[in-house]
């Protein structure tokens, strides 16, 4: 609907991350969190938004107000309101549904309408010639009124196993009346390829002058698979959200649809120049909507291109294609080696050559590295995701890490219940070069706590701390056993320039936390050191 | 290969958990892990186990090695070993990775081999004729040693993209040689359901008297689905890890895969009688393998069959077909309803009738809590996954909640470096009908302090709390912002017959901790003050 080039190939796409998204186990949208989504959305030019439903759903109605006040810039996205067909007995004009949503003021309108018998008998409890009046004069109120509709045909595949013919009446009844796209939806996730490839194809065939759309949801995990193939089969409108959450197991993923259709197939589904946000567009979405992406999500995961085992890195540094089925920096992504037991000395040196780029493979450092690390991921230590603490680890075991400081003393105290704003507070004592720092700080949270205490003994002696700022603070019991298992904390700081995430294991949480932020600040400062030493060497070489 | 029933609808499922699956981030199993997964796999009932690669993992061969002790009864189950195909310029007999495959004593072997053109001469560093001779000899050896023999083509679709006809003579020299299953394997995940449908109905065509298999990654998220088409296509062996835990994105899904075919299309992949234990199963290996099952798997995930938007719910309870493709109970996976802000009061209805069954949709007790509950999921709270809390809140409204202890005083200290097996220590006052107790408990860390101080302290009151037992402890960041941001903790607890989970949300991870102790040791205090009371008014009534 946003483009007019409708010739040959292009898919027109329609995010409802707002609206069946928003249905999601788990999920809360603020305002402010919608107007983000939207912003992704318009950034990697999606067709279409479906926003919401402003006649059942007052946030909803809140949100298109605020939208007609703040006109953000939508480039070639379209906005859409969302809702059913007007009630029996209530003359079009005068459903207050129906006119809620043209007060959304949006230029296209999604109406959702009933094609099975069964329930437009049990649940509108009315007759099927009366449903197909229902469906025109809705879909004509909203041509009347100047929209474009697009008409989602509910529980499309119960109906058309149930009773074909009038499933047809219905979806005739609704081109009849004006809508420029009739999408078939599989509201319940029950249907199978070879169903979505016939019905696709009927409906194809039978209405020529519309578009033919489809919505399905992944309760037998067919959804991307379906949507790829109802594209082959001629429709070219794919309803789904980005990151594929929706209620009970998601709608079909729009990251692995476009990443599919316009990354492997040919399709445009976004413009071309675009493609290469679909790995940040789909983590911020995830962010925003406070969801942790799956590291397995198809072509947008942080593993979707990580590779572990010894035999495929070297297989990979020859011949990327052999496990790579597309490659990764076309949609935004990276390709990862892993370092664990299984993985050869080929990924370990690739760490090691951050660090010293001279070192050779058969350098015993490398297998001392490779030791090292396989004895910290047997006690709960994962670096995959934490390369500042990889890093650090590569130093100490060439010898160029020295400490920063030492600990004498580090006491956090809690106390319920909490009395002012904040419950906890800590008192350090370090040691940096022979002279020492007491310090104290108070925090909401021991964690908190000690992370400002230790800032501000070490920023004695190193000023340039000062920026240091975390961002991110994860925690992860690794065996399920009781409060006394093990935990992994990670946590992730920035100087507002770069991002580095470290990570810390204990049965402690506190403990977990206190070795990831040493980390993080070590980091920094060894950084800095190597970057002095390697000016002083070249200044010496010169 | 399990069964001998050939006839009709019969699929064959190996479970590669073991071999394809510990190639997956984040995955590594002990061997008693090991173990644990075979009983979960031989308790459903699959065809075959891929258990490791003893000639290239010394840990898969200590496995094989455990496994001749132990015994374990396997039922209708087949064992197998993986490994290549004999290395150029050796006998088959002289090749220490076949040997140690054989040594693994296992009934069936399945043998990896190339027939790609590509890799024979870029990897195997060998010609075409070659490779076919590599390929008969290893079959022939595995088979004069009277092992069955599943020939994986590795690469099969790049393979055939390429140079069809050259996969087919590999194919051919495979069978030939007596292989009993021709297994097509999408190594990288780049199958499109197309070229799956084509490959498998001519691969079945041209090789009559064998078996054809697949096997399916999932890095475009048509893994399930290409593994579905392939059966339709006349595939009678799938391959694929029950958690779809694999490499990169994953391997297909069999609990995916066996609720499509097994559960909808008619297809028999395990016992009938076991389908039930699809979900518990699933689960099972989720947790030995110290993964997270995503809350909306298809099929198995706790989001399954859960509903939010009150439209639904009210749907569902008319005609549960409407928004289940499936009756959740023949997978043993359960219904549920969720409340939430869009949800209707049909939802909370169910929650309040847990605790007073006789109360009325239209009491106003309902409202007050759908008020009580938005506003706590508004502060971050979430009760999908915590029912002992919500059953608190809900005992809370209707006033028949009375605390069972005040607390006076309660603090929390942590030491660093650590001295001793404790680094935390708690002091604990509470009141208890005007009798206070004091005491004080180390723990591992100060979470572990707090619970064993509380539970000191209330066991002088209530004895009944001396077998609760914290069974799981779960942490979530809710606002990336720092550590200062919400925390949601859950706390499992069990006092030996049932399991209950509780919630806290507070910005200092110790007082979201407190609060979920403190609900867990109500919840059990409650329930049993419940049900005195309805004996006590039983008793009045009769």
């Amino acid at each position: 609907m946003a483009g007019t080039d409708l010739a040959g190939k292009h898919v027109e796409i329609l995010d409802t991350t707002l609206r069946d998204g928003a249905q999601a186990e788990g999920v809360s949208f603020s305002i402010n969190d919608k107007f983000a989504i939207l912003d992704s959305l318009v950034g990697i030019g999606v067709g279409d938004i479906e926003a919401g439903n402003p006649g059942s759903n007052p946030k909803d109605r809140e949100f298109f107000a605020q939208y007609a006040q703040r006109k953000p810039n939508m480039q070639n996205t379209l906005l859409c309101a969302f809702g059913s067909t007007r009630r029996k007995g209530t003359a079009a004009s005068q459903d207050s549904n129906l006119t809620a949503m043209l007060e959304a003021d949006t230029p296209v309108i999604v109406v959702f309408g009933k094609v099975w018998d069964v329930e437009v008998r049990e649940i509108l409890r009315t007759d099927l010639a009366e449903n197909l009046e229902i469906i025109a004069d809705t879909v004509s109120f909203f041509r009347d009124n100047g929209k474009r509709v697009i008409f989602d045909a509910e529980h499309y595949f119960e109906a058309w196993r149930d009773n074909p013919d009038y499933t047809a009446d219905c979806l005739r009844s609704a081109a009849k009346a004006g809508a420029e796209s009739l999408v078939l939806c599989d509201t319940n996730g029950s249907a199978l390829p070879d169903e979505i490839i016939t019905c696709v194809s009927a409906s194809v065939a039978a209405y020529p002058e519309v578009r033919i759309g489809i919505h399905c949801h992944n309760d037998c995990g067919l959804a991307v698979a379906n949507s790829v193939l109802a594209v082959q089969a001629g429709a070219t409108h794919v309803q789904g959200t980005f990151n594929g959450i929706g209620e009970r197991c998601g709608n079909a993923s729009l990251s692995a649809i476009i990443g599919n259709l316009q990354g492997k197939m040919g399709y445009r589904c976004i413009p071309e120049d675009r493609l290469r946000l679909l790995t940040p567009t789909t983590r911020r979405m995830a962010d925003i909507s406070n969801l942790t992406l799956p590291a397995g999500e198809p072509f947008v995961g942080t593993s979707a291109f990580s590779h572990k085992a010894g035999m495929h890195v070297d297989a990979i540094k020859k011949r990327s294609s052999t496990y790579e089925h597309i490659d990764p920096a076309t949609i935004g992504n990276d390709r990862r080696f892993l370092i664990s037991e299984i993985s050869g000395r080929s990924a370990v040196l690739d760490v090691v050559r951050r660090i010293r780029p001279d070192i050779d493979k058969s350098s015993p450092v490398v297998s001392q590295v490779l030791e090292r690390m396989k004895d910290m991921e047997h006690r709960g230590y994962q670096f995959e995701g934490a390369q500042a603490s990889q890093d650090l680890l590569v130093c100490k075991e060439l010898g160029v890490y020295q400490p920063f400081f030492n600990l004498e003393k580090l006491r956090i105290s809690s106390e319920q219940p909490m009395v002012g704003e904040y419950s906890a507070y800590s008192y350090i004592k370090i040691l940096v070069d022979g002279v020492d720092e007491v310090t104290a700080a108070e925090g909401a949270g021991p964690v908190n706590a000690m992370d400002r205490a230790l800032k501000k003994a070490m920023e004695v002696f190193y000023p340039e701390l000062v920026d240091l700022r975390l961002t991110d603070y994860k925690v992860r019991v690794i065996n399920a056993d009781a409060t006394a298992s093990c935990v992994r904390v990670l946590i992730e700081t920035t100087d507002g320039q770069d991002i580095w995430t470290t990570v810390g294991v204990s049965t402690d949480v506190l403990e977990a936390s206190w070795l990831a932020l040493v980390d993080s600040i070590e980091y920094k400062l060894m950084l800095r050191k190597l970057q002095d030493d390697r000016q002083t060497a070249a200044t010496g070489e010169a």
